[in-house]
Parts: structure tokens; sequence; C-alpha cells
């Protein structure tokens, strides 16, 4: 079983979601152990919601889901970097591919991406 | 100014350096409200050591500075992701260019990418 460091963050790593094919960064969420294994088990990325207190299946309500593709482990064994397939092509809940859509510019933040969906429609 | 939630991690937020040309990601780290103050002013990633608990100048030791090219922000204003020039072509301090650099293969962990350079050599 591969061995993480949960001590760190009190019961929580962060984990990466990467697009296996293009490379861009879709989001950062947490994992406890429980998380981690559910991912290993089914394939599909499963969080643990901070905000929550709960396992959070990703793509659970939107249906926009993340097969895991790869697993890659840091250095420190601290934080993991899923690579994955993301369904519905958009893993923020804000409707864009990407929750990194707001770029620093000066001292502002300024979107720079496009929406894919429209929240009211996918969270009903 | 571009205001980032701390509070929900004790004061710190988790940034992501990814390479600006392969989208290769390189390393997790953490931020507080100081770092990132840096890291605008200086175009030099700036870390907060959460073992030494002290700002971490990436790079001041091995000269691996990373050059910020882009900083954007999450929707929930608490992560931050860096496009990097990784001066050196190698971020982490075991001698990798990524952090990531072990694969969860069935039960263990496998080392996937090769060295850069000799950590021995370089922190002297």
């Amino acid at each position: 079983m591969v061995k993480l460091d949960y001590k760190k963050g009190n019961g929580l790593i962060p984990a990466i979601a990467q697009d296996d094919k293009t490379g861009e960064v879709l989001m950062l969420a947490y994992m406890n152990e429980q998380a981690f294994t559910e991912t290993l088990k089914t394939g599909k990325a499963t969080y643990y919601s901070r905000s929550r207190n709960a396992l959070w299946k990703k793509g659970e309500t939107s249906g926009h889901v993340q097969n895991v593709k790869e697993i890659r482990v840091d250095c420190d064994n601290d934080t993991v970097l899923l690579k994955v397939e993301q369904i519905g092509n958009a893993a923020c809940h804000k409707g864009y591919k990407s929750c990194f859509f707001s770029k620093v510019v000066g001292n502002d933040l300024k979107i720079v991406e496009s929406k894919i969906f429209d929240p009211k429609e996918v969270y009903k």
C-alpha cells in the first residue's frame, strides 16, 4: 500500500488534478486517506470537502467526473498529482475548464478563460 | 491588491509551480501573505517553509530559482498557480526536474523520471 504523509496537513493532503492530454492544471482539492483509497479503488477522483467535512466524489452532482489515468506522488509523500480525463471538459463548479481562470494583472484579478457551461443549468 | 484567502489554511495557501513552456507540474509548496507579496514584487517564486517556519526564496542555495511568468488564482482565492521558468531545469531538491517523479504502480511507488543533478554536488 502506498503510504502518504497526512500528518502535516491534519489528516489531509493537497491533490492537484491535471488534464492528462493538455497538461492544463484543472483544480486543487484535498484528500484524506479514505479519499485516496477510494480514488485508487474506483479510478475516479474522490476528494475530501473541507467545507462539508465529507468525502466528495467529484462530479456526483454535475456529472463532471474525473477518470484517473495516472497518479504521481511528490518527494515528501505529502502531495499527489492526478492526471485525469475530465468528463464534460470542465472541472470548475463556476463553469470553467480550470478553476485557475483568473490571472493576476497588476493589482487585480482578470478572468482570462471562457465558460464551458452555465452553472445554473448544471446544478439545479 | 489581490486578496487571497489565507484563513482556511491557518495563514498558508498551497502554490503550484508549473513549467511555463512544457506544462509539467514541478512542485507544490506553501505561501503566507508575505511570500505572495515577495513573489509579486521580485518576480521570483518565494514560498513559506513549513519545516523551517521561515520565508523560503526558492533557489537561494541551489541557484535553481523560479522566474515567475504568470500567476493564476483559483475560484476560491485559496490556491495559486505559478507558471515559471525553472532555472537549472530542476525544481526538486532530490535532483529531479519535478518533485512528482514517483508514480503509483499497483501498491507501490516507482520512480519514472531521471535525475538532472546530483544533490550532493549542489547542496554542499
